[in-house]
């Protein structure tokens, strides 16, 4: 357990590093999706351009739904799992998550007048953040936790949601649940129009992403797995809740995301869709299944409508993954050149 | 944690008691189904004798899906959830995943030499319970961990489906999956008619019903929640596997029902349908949703066609949970009078 904290803690430094101190250039948005030709009306993936990606894709769909072919996977059995932060949404120049727990933090400090004086408290909000990093490993979970537990279940969410509606992405300036990929979403909904099942495997908190990512995906509260805290269950004359706890139940990362599938889908997938090296055990996992299977990569190169980042981001960085994607012939996206578009046009 | 263990190992405890020390009646099921009438063609629940549960049952139904009703509930938030053990199949004369643990301990002996000289391994080779009632709580979760962990996923789904192939229930002389409750089995499906989204939330193992639950009960792995060790992902040259670990991982039973309901599901039933005071939280649980809800018992009251038992019994037993669902008005099956038959007609 301990070895696990510590490599959540780590990403939590690493983006909270970035979150810092890494300026964010102000650029807004260009989506500039092609018009629609006639030829295209029956084209499930639109924002995708024609190539081998789009057609590797397409291919292994069509070979696993075929019911006469070698390669036909029964239904119950097309599982496929999407990754979140970094593929099918954002997560530059830091986590979503991470800006909510810091929001959290400060507009909690009203009731908690001790944190003027209390690190690491103190440092966040005097914005103060190389004493944050200072104070270390410990310092992070403790934000976390002070900022995700003591509530219940429903209280959370609220929080969540309330968030959800003011706060702006630093550079699209947009609402961070809005800054999801249009090719993604083509890609849920075509592998659904096949019989896939699909869910979300994420390392991010599993209520956070609970509250927005079903009406963003098309994904209900069950098909989400992600990180979280303990939680238990209160009863009091007919009021009955669930509290959440300042303390780690699961870390859905690297190592973590094949036992969060077993855990809570209980399938091995056939479908696979990931972005950094915490995804590659995922993949791995998905590769040994004896039916037929696919890995999915999406290699951040675009900078100008998105980010490109990839072997020394702090962020989803992706490296080992990339290496294995080739070796194994897995498919990688390559964002610049494959997607007509990034985000859903407003 | 130390508590919830406690609690599963008491259950375990008194379960292994009755196993070993409770005679069970050789008694050959009688199954009468009444024939069809043209009545009956349209009727959702065939096997359920008309009467005050039937229609309970009916009418909420029917109020939560009648989108002009002011108790209109939308389909995503249909969430039903149903108990296993004693509730979806039969649970006496002692929980079928225990003659699993004890069979597999047998089974396993030829490699374990030192089992026959060490405890509590020796006194179930020799099937001198008592010894093993003297070992005490240790014992028995030993016994568990022994023949639950160690191997990989897919071993030990394996091991289940082998051994309820040959496997018999010592009363009733069938395999113990044919021991489903055919009127339950038309719940599920009458409510899945009806947009409900069916989940088993058990305290049984996860990955022992995981493996013959979804022919059983048409509910796929991922709506099955419950008890679960921890596992490990391994991964060598390609061979990617879950390994299973003798560590508990999660207790799904009483208060532990609805943090695994809103951990696996995270969305909180408005049907709930239990059998045991060890459900008696998640119907609190369902029963404090702000949405319409309806709580489902059922009382064991058929010692001909299967068992009666109730407040004073060591498996399944119902006593806070009958008084609750009279000062609440919780609907109780009467499984005597309201069900036409009990298990499915071969």
């Amino acid at each position: 357990m301990k070895s696990r904290i510590s490599l959540w803690s780590l990403g939590l430094s690493l983006s909270l590093s970035l979150f810092l101190f890494i300026g964010c250039k102000q650029q807004t948005i260009s989506n500039e999706p092609e018009t629609s030709t006639s030829s295209e009306v029956s084209d499930p993936l639109p924002s995708w351009n024609e190539g081998a990606t789009k057609s590797a894709i397409i291919e292994f769909v069509n070979k696993v739904t075929n019911e006469n072919g070698p390669d036909y996977v029964a239904e119950e059995d097309r599982i496929a799992t999407f990754d979140n932060d970094g593929n099918l949404w954002c997560e530059q120049p830091y986590y979503f998550q991470l800006a909510f727990a810091t929001d959290r933090i400060k507009a909690m400090a009203e009731d908690h007048p001790e944190w003027k004086t209390t690190q690491p408290y103190k440092a966040i909000l005097e914005n103060d953040f190389k004493t944050v990093m200072d104070n270390g490993m410990h310092g992070l979970l403790e934000i976390v936790m002070a900022s995700h537990a003591g509530m219940t279940a429903e209280e959370f969410d609220g929080l969540v949601a309330d968030w959800l509606a003011t706060a702006k992405h630093p550079r699209f300036k947009q609402p961070y649940q809005e800054l999801i990929y249009q090719p993604m979403l083509e890609l849920l909904d075509y592998l659904r129009a096949n019989g896939f099942k699909t869910f979300v495997v994420s390392g991010g908190g599993i209520e956070f992403m609970r509250v927005w990512a079903p009406e963003a995906y098309g994904i209900p509260r069950d098909q989400i797995v992600g990180s979280s805290i303990k939680t238990v269950f209160e009863y009091d004359d007919g009021n009955a809740v669930i509290r959440r706890l300042p303390e780690i139940d699961f870390i859905d990362d690297k190592a973590g995301k094949p036992v969060g599938i077993h855990k809570y889908i209980g399938k091995r997938p056939i479908f696979a869709s990931g972005n950094s090296d915490g995804d590659l055990q995922m993949l791995q996992y998905t590769d040994a299944n004896s039916l037929p299977s696919f890995q999915l990569y999406l290699h951040h190169t675009d900078a100008e409508r998105e980010y490109a980042y990839d072997r020394e981001s702090h962020v989803g960085k992706l490296d080992k993954g990339l290496d294995e994607a080739e070796v194994k012939g897995w498919t990688v996206i390559d964002m610049k050149n494959d997607w007509k578009v990034v985000f859903p046009e407003n």
